[in-house]
């Protein structure tokens, strides 16, 4: 892609009412647009780092035998009134009348709408286990919608929902989820920890929040550093295996202010240990049972011919929030470097331009097409502008390695630069081993 | 996939409700289950499907240079009203009351919200031409809504937008998209003929619908059998040969029930060549120039410093629709056969099971393996279950390609169906060869 082309409107001002790091970047990269309070565009740039989490979540969730399908994003409120949320949801949830006066929804979570496919579809324990997801929008109409992305009213989620006969399979399904997202996170260049977590209103038993660190992060943290030694490599993907994993994790203290507790704190874990920070939820997985197959009649005939509620857990993660998550673990203010695996690019090529002189340009289009082939996604900023703009500007869009083409360069060797690194002069061979390495 | 696990919830029941042969076969089928009136979740099956689709759409909008992005399903009424298209619009827009009382809609399209951001961010003709498409969830509150995903009222679109200096460059962007059009609907393996349309409520001077031949299709179709003879890969991507292209296309009489006239129908087309049939829409593409730039503000400095209205069109794909439309064309009511390109599986393996034989089970997995490792996805029908009912069932999955390991396979040739043809018998290295072909 030539820079030239691409439809990425930067501003230099920096907007009043966004007031963390990520809204600023996002905003000023021109990564979305607000088109109205809490919701927004997703401009190319933001869109293209959007689509990768959202690939990588997806191909996590297929690895662990989850299904992908899609329910829709409006919903009736025949089966919210059955379940008996539809009034505990309160005014969060946008509620919506249609042209024959029909009680509608924009869907905040889908438990009930899963269920009900799950009840008419499924009859017999021989078709369980089954995790199902989707990745669809979702609205929260925020009586105060701000910080951007991580806080706004239509939102992209992944929310999948498991279906087991019993406790304990359930338990099996929800440590397979705990595991995928574990690695999810890991894929995506977080190091998210699971903390125990209250159910709240989707109700349950076992539950676990994904917190990655930031300072700007809306909960308080409190957790061992132990915790970030644990590497889930080591486990493999039978139940036992899982659950040693789920346990290991438990066994570490981190918890969010909800949980916190002083005394507890300093006494399982040592002073150099502690870690008192801040963090952003960025996945939340519960347990809950049959608190929704119950009241909507999700049944299933067990082996010995009963009808038993079928047992379901559901597992989110926020990929429209995940983008402004990252850039809050990975953004100081003066550099965004975003990790690999969801860079918009892999390289940006930035060749000093001037109007007499071309060679630089036409070295930068051959480097260009010679990347191209490799299958190496490069970004080649052809913009007329002065390089010290340039240097500001890709501090912003954030593509982690720099091919610069200035007075520095040789006939066959060219300035190479890891963002937050120093840089090196190296052929064109020795950046092409550099980028396609991990 | 084995078949066991797959989630697709087959039904022999046809649904009364169910009047065209698309709707009945999606839900027999297992593709999808209405969640309220024309509103319909994809399960596994329908939504692989629709994936398929998306993407061969999103690629040949990404070859001729249309940037992808995303807008929110929500939007604000004041852009609405700012084009005058707020009370136009009437009941099939559905208006929603947000918490703090706020007028809103679920986007039925996305001229102005495409505008407001294309004033807000560009400035200069040297930013042009600029094509930016989205893939996004509609709503259109249809007083009937029916025929399943056909006309439905949450439905699945591309919308592209192209933005240009002048007429003259707008009628480039215009046949580059008329070319993307016959491409993208070629490589869906459907044959849609190019119709000159009126513009209806988008407005403008220049359009085209997009229509396939099915006998159940909604509008009555008119043309010349010449206008399938017609070979786009003959044409280049330069705008003399588009424009070429586009006069060949208009040059064969074809034409919807609006502009028919028999006289004229019998005077261009010979007696032999006339098709009367009926036909879908699937695609609609609109010149309409400062229609909405005008009242908008769209404004852009031209070369010589002048403030310009920026030149506009829309193009639609119904990306939900065509999967209804896919079937429309090719389900006989007895047998189902999904083009290769969008088939859910490339090959299904159907082993002739009993309970004191396990041997066909193992040769199909050993088969499964070898198939996987080509990479060719391939569904496994482990379902302990009649061959006589496993045939009928795959007839409405459209699988195109069958291997049967039944009682005329030989030690090391199977048989091998396409369907709609005969069975022949092969060794699976022919049967590698035979799916990889194309």
């Amino acid at each position: 892609m030539y820079l030239s082309k691409f439809f990425v409107p930067i501003t230099r001002n920096l907007p009043t009412d966004a007031k963390i790091k990520s809204h600023q970047l996002m905003l000023r990269a021109g990564m979305i647009k607000q088109s109205s309070a809490g919701i927004y565009s997703w401009l190319p740039l933001g869109f293209k780092i959007m689509k990768k989490i959202e690939q990588i979540v997806r191909e996590e969730q297929n690895r662990i035998g989850a299904q992908e399908m899609l329910m829709p994003t409006i919903q009736s409120a025949d089966i919210w009134k059955e379940s008996g949320r539809y009034d505990d949801y309160g005014e969060e949830m946008l509620r919506i009348k249609d042209r024959q006066g029909r009680e509608m929804l924009y869907g905040p979570t889908n438990e009930e709408l899963v269920t009900d496919i799950f009840r008419s579809s499924v009859k017999s324990y021989k078709s369980l286990p089954q995790i199902l997801y989707h990745i669809q929008w979702k609205f929260r109409d925020e009586i105060r919608p701000r910080f951007g992305v991580m806080r706004c009213r239509e939102f992209f989620m992944k929310d999948a929902y498991s279906f087991d006969l019993s406790d304990e399979d359930a338990k099996k399904s929800y440590n397979k989820m705990f595991y995928s997202y574990i690695k999810t996170f890991n894929r995506l260049g977080l190091k998210a920890i699971p903390m125990s977590a209250d159910t709240g209103p989707i109700g349950g038993d076992l539950s676990h929040e994904f917190i990655i660190l930031a300072d700007t992060g809306e909960s308080q943290i409190y957790a061992d550093k132990k915790i970030f030694e644990i590497d889930f490599k080591k486990y493999n993907f039978d139940n036992e295996s899982l659950q040693k994993m789920r346990e290991d994790f438990s066994s570490i203290y981190a918890v969010t202010d909800e949980k916190y507790n002083e005394k507890m704190f300093n006494e399982r874990v040592k002073k150099a240990n502690q870690i008192k920070t801040k963090g952003i939820e960025v996945g939340h997985i519960f347990y809950f049972g049959d608190k929704y197959s119950k009241p909507l009649n999700g049944l299933i005939d067990s082996k010995d011919g009963k009808k038993i509620a079928v047992k379901m857990g559901s597992y989110g993660i926020g990929i429209s929030r995940l983008v402004g998550a990252t850039i809050e673990a990975n953004y100081n203010s003066e550099v965004m470097k975003w990790p690999k695996s969801i860079s918009p690019f892999d390289v940006v090529i930035i060749p000093n331009l001037s109007k007499n002189n071309t060679e630089n340009l036409e070295k930068a289009e051959k480097i260009y097409k010679d990347l191209k082939k490799q299958n190496i996604d490069v970004l080649l900023d052809d913009v007329d502008e002065n390089m010290s703009n340039k240097f500001k500007k890709h501090d912003l869009i954030g593509i982690p390695y720099q091919i610069i083409l200035g007075s520095k360069s040789e006939k066959d060797k060219f300035e190479f630069k890891e963002l937050n690194s120093k840089i090196e002069i190296l052929s064109l061979e020795a950046i092409k081993l550099k980028l396609k390495k991990d």
